[in-house]
């Protein structure tokens, strides 16, 4: 019987990858991104694996749960939700990171969920012989698609730690339509984001025009990360509206975001005022927003996510994707996730085509027109290359990073870099 | 791969099986009760089973729905629920039973992606070796608790069709406090429940009253079905708000509900006033309940009482059961989904104690102080007795009964009965 395996062994390794000097309304991004890489070893000597944050305070809570896990079957998965709702809390004093929801304390326990949730469904699907889209009640797409996540940014990062990353400085129009043309050669991708809220609106504007005009007929979206007030909101909304499938979180709060879209057509979008259960409780008859970035890491697992996304259809809420930096485990519980959503009507974020390295068998994973096809073989289908993870882990070590702090690395750039948000 | 296994059959058949005279707001149950029992057969001989609603347009809507399982596998459920969304619809014309939404056409759709999805979750467990539960993110509890649910009745049918069953009359608090002593004694239940409705308030409340002085401390639930007005309502809570544990569906509408909850302090449960996901999106924020009566077998399957019960722990409503007359396949699929919820705070309502037949080997479910065991056997962890139902599909083509009328049968004893709602 599947029954009698157990789980016998938590094993935690934090990792540090290159990233790219990104832009965003918070600063800029640090040299090094934090992952952590979760197995769960079983009786029968099986490795579920999972990919989730790697910030101090997430080591600790994950360290903190670990005994949580241990002895119950790759099948428990309500046990265990249970047993971290009751034992896991909010952290007082942990370093929050307001543009990263996946760094609020108050999500410590759907976080640790989801991190212990994938990696019992990937033992699940191996013990069975199913890849998890399965244990998730199957696919209704064979591949999913996701979209070209631009960003702003310098040629290289001010610490010069490694080489320059191969793309180049991206600030102008000219250099964004290049940047977009790039990832989209090198993965397919038939739609695009932008993210903004890092330079005057009016030149954000003229990128996404400069994009619909490169790209005819390319869902564009443009994600200012609520760093752009309420009337700055309203005013660029009619410069959009034609070009936009839709407007990301422009205005901070679920009151901004409902009268905001009282003045647009274009549909709102959040990953910023609805990141919660009771968030979606409070907000859902506002009126605040028409499209949910689900984001498996902090909703609390992949089941939740599918919860998510049947409260989405039921309150006529589009649903799209969410990313942090991250590598190809999370590419592959997200591609399992979306791939059994039938109301996923957009394509995902990912944040994938900016790292370099990955810590899976076989290297980095392939897109196809811009798609990931959703494995067939057994449990996430994806294995740890514990040469790479070791070699992750090492960088981690050596880097210095802890946790993410856009802010302070801005300020290397721009002493007077004060982050305050609403900026525009 | 398990993926290669797909459904090549669908076999309905309908059964009728023994029922008591059991008075109810809407009349009187007539001898035989009607349930189809469903089977999908696999590519590899495997054969799954559920059980549900056997009116006739029932059974019209699973006939013009089998195609849509022909060829899917039994891991295809999202593929399954989009087809039949897809194509399954209210049906204009339907006999539909008020206080049986299970009866009611615009639940087409979630009927019959529940049937399938049971009977898919059983071939799924066969499959992989697991229990339905596990398949639903495994038990938090080892049996689920049922209560005993009592009800008003004659001693026999008028119709006088086969010997009266062991019960007695059930009209006086003392034959009331007997009917739910002999429950108790034949299935150890710890909670009681009354369906009332029938006569005078006053009546009701006495009974009430008899069964709190005979079982001190025992948790009671009284369920008028809508039939006392929002005045009868009022008037009659502070008379019960010392015994019962809820009161169920009094008056009618969310409106009322919520207007009643306003005078008492006791918790409303409803299986009437949100009965679809839609109703708990228009009523969720109306304060009209406090407690969520479930059922898979109208809510869309399994998984979306899980949904339900996700959205029921958000909203802060206890969670309950509702039931019709069932047989053993439905037991089992409850008390597979019950063992999967954490917040299942009450225990459940089952009719099994009125029935005496049968369509699974080995008989009778067994009841052990109240609650029923989970399987740790493969898929529901019952099968089919094939004599069994072929006896009960003879029982259906010889009864008579094609649609639940407790209006017309009510009219054989009394014929000014009009079955007007709310009567008192």
């Amino acid at each position: 019987m599947t029954r009698d395996i157990a789980i016998t062994q938590v094993r935690i390794t934090p990792i540090a990858f290159r990233d790219g000097p990104l832009l965003n309304a918070a600063g800029i991004h640090e040299p090094w991104a934090l992952r952590a890489i979760v197995e769960l070893e079983t009786s029968d000597g099986r490795v579920g694996i999972s990919e989730t944050y790697g910030d101090e305070p997430m080591l600790r809570v994950l360290d903190q749960a670990k005994e949580l896990v241990i002895g119950l079957s790759p099948f428990d998965l309500n046990q265990m939700e249970e047993r971290v709702r009751a034992t896991i809390k909010a952290t007082p004093g942990a370093v929050e990171f307001e543009l990263a929801p996946g760094s609020h304390a108050a999500k410590n326990a759907p976080k640790v969920i989801s991190t212990f949730e994938v990696a019992m469904l990937d033992l699940q699907g191996q013990i069975v012989g199913a890849p998890v889209v399965d244990l998730l009640g199957g696919k209704v797409r064979d591949a999913v698609p996701y979209s070209a996540y631009l960003f702003f940014k310098y040629a290289e990062h001010i610490d010069k730690p490694y080489a320059p990353d191969a793309w180049g400085e991206g600030i102008s129009p000219e250099q964004i339509v290049a940047q977009a043309q790039r990832m989209i050669d090198l993965y397919g991708f038939q739609s695009i984001k932008l993210k903004g809220g890092v330079f005057e609106p009016a030149h954000e504007i003229a990128c996404m025009k400069a994009l619909a005009k490169a790209f005819p007929g390319m869902p564009l979206r443009l994600d200012p990360n609520a760093n752009w007030t309420l009337k700055t909101s309203i005013e660029a909304a009619p410069e959009l509206d034609e070009i936009l499938e839709y407007y990301e979180d422009p205005c901070p709060g679920l009151e901004g975001m409902a009268e905001l879209q009282k003045h647009t057509k274009l549909p709102l979008a959040t990953n910023m005022v609805i990141t919660t259960m009771d968030d979606f409780r409070r907000g859902c008859n506002m009126g605040s927003i028409k499209v949910l970035l689900s984001d498996h890491h902090y909703w609390g697992g992949l089941r939740a996510t599918q919860t998510l996304a049947r409260m989405a259809r039921l309150w006529g809420f589009g649903m799209s994707m969410h990313s942090n930096s991250h590598l190809g485990i999370s590419l592959m519980a997200m591609t399992h996730v979306a791939a059994s959503v039938p109301n996923l009507t957009y394509a995902c974020d990912t944040h994938y085509p900016w790292q370099e390295e990955e810590v899976i068998k076989g290297g980095r994973v392939k897109f196809d027109n811009g798609a990931v096809r959703v494995p067939t073989t057994p449990g996430l289908g994806v294995e740890l290359d514990r040469e790479q993870l070791a070699a992750l882990h090492e960088q981690y070590l050596t880097c210095g990073v802890r946790n993410r702090d856009d802010l302070t690395q801005m300020r290397k750039y721009q002493p007077e870099f004060t982050g305050k948000n609403p900026r525009f």
